[in-house]
This record gives C-alpha cells, structure tokens and sequence, in this order.
C-alpha cells in the first residue's frame, strides 16, 4: 500500500509509514492546515500512503530544477525555502516550519522544482509520493476528492495572496 | 442530475445541459485547455453536470465581491474581466476567449469573487456550480479526482505565473 520506500531520501533516518505517528498528528491537528479539512477516519487513511524520515540540521530536502515529484508535510523542526539569484547564489525566500506542505506543484504537474528547501533544524517529515497519489485514486477515489481539494485550497489561498502583492506593485508604479 | 437549473441567470437565454453541444465542444477540444486532461468519455460525463446559457454583448457572468460559487467555461464570444480600483471604478484587468474558465476559486473555496466578468460579444458559456461538483464527487468520484486534478494543475500554472512576475518585481528593485 506504501510506495514511499525508504529509498526516498537514503541518507536520512526512514522511521516508517505515517500511520505510527497518528497519534502525534491527531494531537498537532491545530497546527497543520494541511490537515484540517479531514475527518480522523481520513487522516488515518491517508497517513497509510505517507512515509516517514528523520532529518538532521541542512539536510537537502529538495532541490531546485530537479524532476521528482513528491510532495512534503514538516511535522517538526524548521526548514527554509531557498531560491538561486540571478547569479545562481541561493537566497532564503521563505521558512517553514510543522504543518506547512512542501513541493506539491511538482507532484500535481511534474514539473521542475521551483525551489530547494534545506533543514534549519533537526525535521521529521511525511512524504506522499505521486506514486502514492495515483494509488489513491485508484483505491480510495473519495479520498483523492478530499486531497485535491485541500490542495486546490492551499494553492488557492497562494494565488489570491501572489495576485494581491502584484496589484500592490502595480499600484505603486502609480503613486 | 443536473443542478445548473435556468435560475442562475434567469435573465439570459438558458440552452439546456452542456450534453446538448458534446459535438461542438469535443470540436473545439483543443482550443479549450480545460478539456485537454479529458477523454472524450469523461467529458460526456462532466458535461451532464453543466448547464449552457446564451449571453447577449454587456451582459454581466460575475460581479466582484458577490458570494456565488458556480464557475464558467466560455464556448463562444468574449468576454472582458474586471476589477474595481481604489477609487471603485472599474478596469479591465484580463480578456477572455472560448476555453477560458472563469470563478474556479469562488467555487472551491466559497470566497467573495475577486473579479467582475462581462461580456464584449454574444458569448455562449457553460456553467459548473458548486451543488453539481458536488454531485460529482458523490456520483462518480473517480471523475471528481480528474476535474480537481485539472483545476489544480490550471491554479498552479497562475500561480507560477505570478511568482515569475513577483520575482521580476522583487529584481526590478535592485536594479
């Protein structure tokens, strides 16, 4: 059922499938917007197509322009988004810490990462795979609706607060 | 089955369920984006949840700030999209053309709508509320997964769009 092998991330600590950290996730539930639009039944059933690693500080989570497509959900620790410059030096863009999801674009459209994201301290993480994902739509269709449209809120959510600042931007080419 | 009842905009020309011009759109498929990620099966199906008006030019489809929650997909005609400045006067913010979806966010995540849309021509549009994407997911959710699978690779490919804008902001400054 859990196609995210350890041989995900091989350097780092796998510590198996999300479904043992129910109990932790449920507590945290609050602090993962992700996982608010589930009922507990869901969350169960989707930690099942979720694995597990242990990563220490600068871990490489992901890396820009690479072409894998799994997504990230942090349960502790802090990571920061990075992104290289013009000059292809990397510069912070953003910080993330428990309950934010990572590198779902690239899972939904396969297409390059448009960011890297480095462990700023010691993280667990949960990863779905597309893999995964494909499973549950073939095995669990109504949890793929509850998934995608989680993910369509989130990237909704993005694109409202991305439109906003560029009508910012705008505006302040007339002042 | 089909929740898209003439009482959605009683005053323009209601033209039956989507099903009715299956042949004009599965002709016009590859100027319609939205489509693309359908077979022609899957779109037979999905076009049983859409209900089909006719609009007159100026003819008003969303109003910015309203709290409705059904999308469209123009067919035919033009149509112009709209946003209100700070002084309240409206701008045309966008164009759109036969493929174009319109109010997918107001859909999924039932928020005031960002954006007005009116009509430059005559313009033919189907509609999916949010009552029948619903239906979907209860009927036949392995279609759900595609729709929402398609409406998140659409928002995500926006969004993209506007971090590239934002960056070239955020380097506009330095310059």
């Amino acid at each position: 059922m859990n196609s995210n092998a350890p041989t995900l991330y091989p350097e780092l600590e796998y510590l198996g499938s999300a479904t043992r950290f129910i109990e932790e996730i449920l507590q945290l539930i609050d602090q993962i917007p992700f996982f608010g639009g589930f009922s507990d039944q869901e969350i169960q059933a989707l930690t099942g197509y979720m694995g597990c690693y242990g990563a220490p500080r600068k871990a490489r989570l992901l890396t820009e322009g690479q072409t894998d497509s799994h997504m990230l959900l942090l349960l502790t620790g802090r990571a920061a988004v990075l992104k290289n410059d013009s000059q292809g030096v990397e510069k912070i863009v953003a910080e993330a810490g428990p309950g934010t999801t990572l590198g779902e674009m690239s899972m939904i459209d396969v297409s390059p990462r448009s960011a890297s994201c480095v462990t700023t301290e010691p993280t667990d993480f949960a990863v779905l795979t597309r893999g995964s994902l494909n499973e549950i739509f073939i095995n669990s269709p109504r949890l793929g609706n509850k998934l995608l449209l989680v993910l369509l809120q989130l990237t909704m959510r993005r694109l409202r607060e991305a439109n906003d600042r560029l009508l910012l931007h705008a505006t302040d080419r007339f002042l």
